[in-house]
């Protein structure tokens, strides 16, 4: 019989790095002969039978990686899994995706039963698995003990836990500074999610806001009903809170869908675009060439991100040293609903 | 040793439907003590070990399904992706999504994988995975002998495999005939795929152009050339078509993609819809109210269809005899870019 041991485990009980562990189960000759010993002795001691790394050397692998996103349906969710299918498939890997929703109930049994399928590492697509609250990212840190885990834009700190970020919020603050400059002043922050990348970007715009002595009350808008594919109801937030007294003519949106709906509501009511409302919306996706004019956009470099992530990951899973936080900066495309320099 | 029979074996060899044999597994009530001797007398013969069907009776089953979809980042498929996997988990059952792009060596392989993982099903989703050459879909009758093969939106006849399809051809017909009426002779098609489900398209639109005399040269045109998202290289090839001397005051579009870049040709070369262009597409999607004026669109019940599909497996692994075949009607949704009645 085995113990429950797990190699996080008896990196602890060594006193080394969990990659260096990985390198002694690799048969890596970048060890010194005290140090294998050290890691094979504990080892031996609690009867440890490897399981993820062993199978990365080819003993039993099913070169095989996991990967959860909460919504398939999310255009930058979805072209997310694209890419790292696409990369995981070069690197001769397989994939299984599990698709969760937003229930942190549903998120842990889907995080067990790709683990149960014998995975080699899971990749968790977006910030909406991390929760503030500690105890709330016990299945991610359970789940580390057993394969590598990586987070596509999210960050969390824990053993065998890897962070690829975009940095949202100085894209966001950049965003902001220059509609700013452009000469707006009344400038409303469109947004739904308050996930990590969510607060993220929040904070940016709230921080530019700040230091030029703009923000004010009511110019954040949180859109609450119905779904992300509810342009209408959107548009419809923002025509009632104008009709409510709350001038604004600047739009920051969190996601390029918001932003598309401040393009609507001001087709619907008759504004020019950029002149009377500027309007700049976050992930530079498919969107933002369907409405007419084009919409300025920051691009956060999904493409890159993924690329790294999955260098990362076949480093780590060849026994290699790697960064457990990377960070990309995004960059702003310029379209026709701003006239920013 | 077990052999290599599969339940469609012992059906045939049996002389009775693979419903039977999967009431005789069950235990069923259902079947007469003479058919259910006939059955297992055929398995014990030939040292049957029930697979798929037993573990759907909870001996030993995992209850996954296994999903294939060909691009999670095209938004028609991500969403029947989105719908049947929230249909499933209401049904008690998780899945596990692999996305295999457009190659047949992919799809097979990822097929096997699936099956390897010991789902209980497999959801293909989308009409490319059935291919002209009979040989081509070896690799889903081989499947079907393992466990059922559902298949959303396309057809195909062998045993153990279900179909549920919208009816393509019909609502393209009808959505021609609608344009027709409306005083259009010189219309366009304008299409990318050539899947099942795009050749049904096509043919609809090709019959209802004929039957009014009005198919011409050159009305035919296929999109070949970047990704699907690339608004602005569709829209150059209209663009070009006219500068040749192709003239067109319609266009009917196999999915809203290109009808976007229709009404973006328009938009960029000053024309104006409905009056001078009338725009049709396809799918009902997200992109129809992204635009201005708004897109008229084929809805093809996606969610009805993946409901059906999900209660037609529930049917099927609960040992019920479901239809083989099952064809939902579209419906053309009116909006800005056409003045159909």
């Amino acid at each position: 019989m085995t113990t429950n041991m797990t190699i996080y485990d008896i990196s602890e009980k060594a006193g080394v790095s969990i990659a260096t562990v990985s390198r002694v189960l690799n048969g890596s000759s970048n060890v010194s002969e005290k140090t294998k010993k050290k890691v094979l002795d504990v080892m031996n001691q609690y009867e440890y039978t490897p399981n993820a790394f062993a199978r990365g050397l080819g003993l039993n692998t099913m070169k095989t990686i996991g990967i959860m996103c909460a919504d398939s349906s999310d255009l930058y969710l979805a072209k997310a899994v694209y890419y790292i299918e696409e990369l995981l498939r070069a690197n001769g890997y397989d994939s299984l995706l599990s698709c969760t929703g937003y229930d942190l109930e549903i998120k842990e049994k889907s995080l067990e039963l790709l683990i149960s399928k014998k995975v080699d590492s899971i990749i968790l697509v977006g910030s909406n698995f991390i929760y503030e609250k500690e105890t709330d990212n016990k299945y991610i840190s359970d789940a580390a003990a057993q394969v590598p885990i990586m987070l596509l834009n999210a960050s969390y700190e824990a053993p065998n836990v890897y962070s690829i970020v975009s940095d949202d919020y100085t894209s966001m603050y950049e965003a902001t500074l220059q509609m700013i400059a452009s000469g707006r002043k009344d400038i409303l922050y469109f947004y739904n999610s308050t996930s990590y990348s969510g607060k993220r970007k929040l904070s940016g715009y709230r921080a530019a806001m700040e230091e030029a002595g703009l923000l004010k009350s009511g110019s954040l808008m949180q859109f609450y009903m119905g779904s992300h594919e509810d342009i209408h109801a959107m548009a419809d937030q923002l025509a009632k809170a104008r009709s409510k007294g709350l001038f604004f003519n600047g739009v920051i949106a969190a996601d390029d869908n918001l932003a598309l709906a401040a393009v609507k509501y001001a087709q619907l009511n008759g504004l020019k675009i950029p002149e009377e409302l500027s309007v700049i919306g976050y992930n530079n996706s498919l969107l933002t060439t369907c409405c007419n004019p084009e919409l300025t956009s920051i691009d956060n470099k999904l493409e890159t991100l993924c690329q790294h992530l999955i260098t990362t990951l076949m480093g780590i899973l060849s026994g290699s040293e790697m960064p457990k936080k990377t960070v990309f900066s995004g960059e702003i495309i310029h379209r026709g609903t701003t006239c920013l320099q």
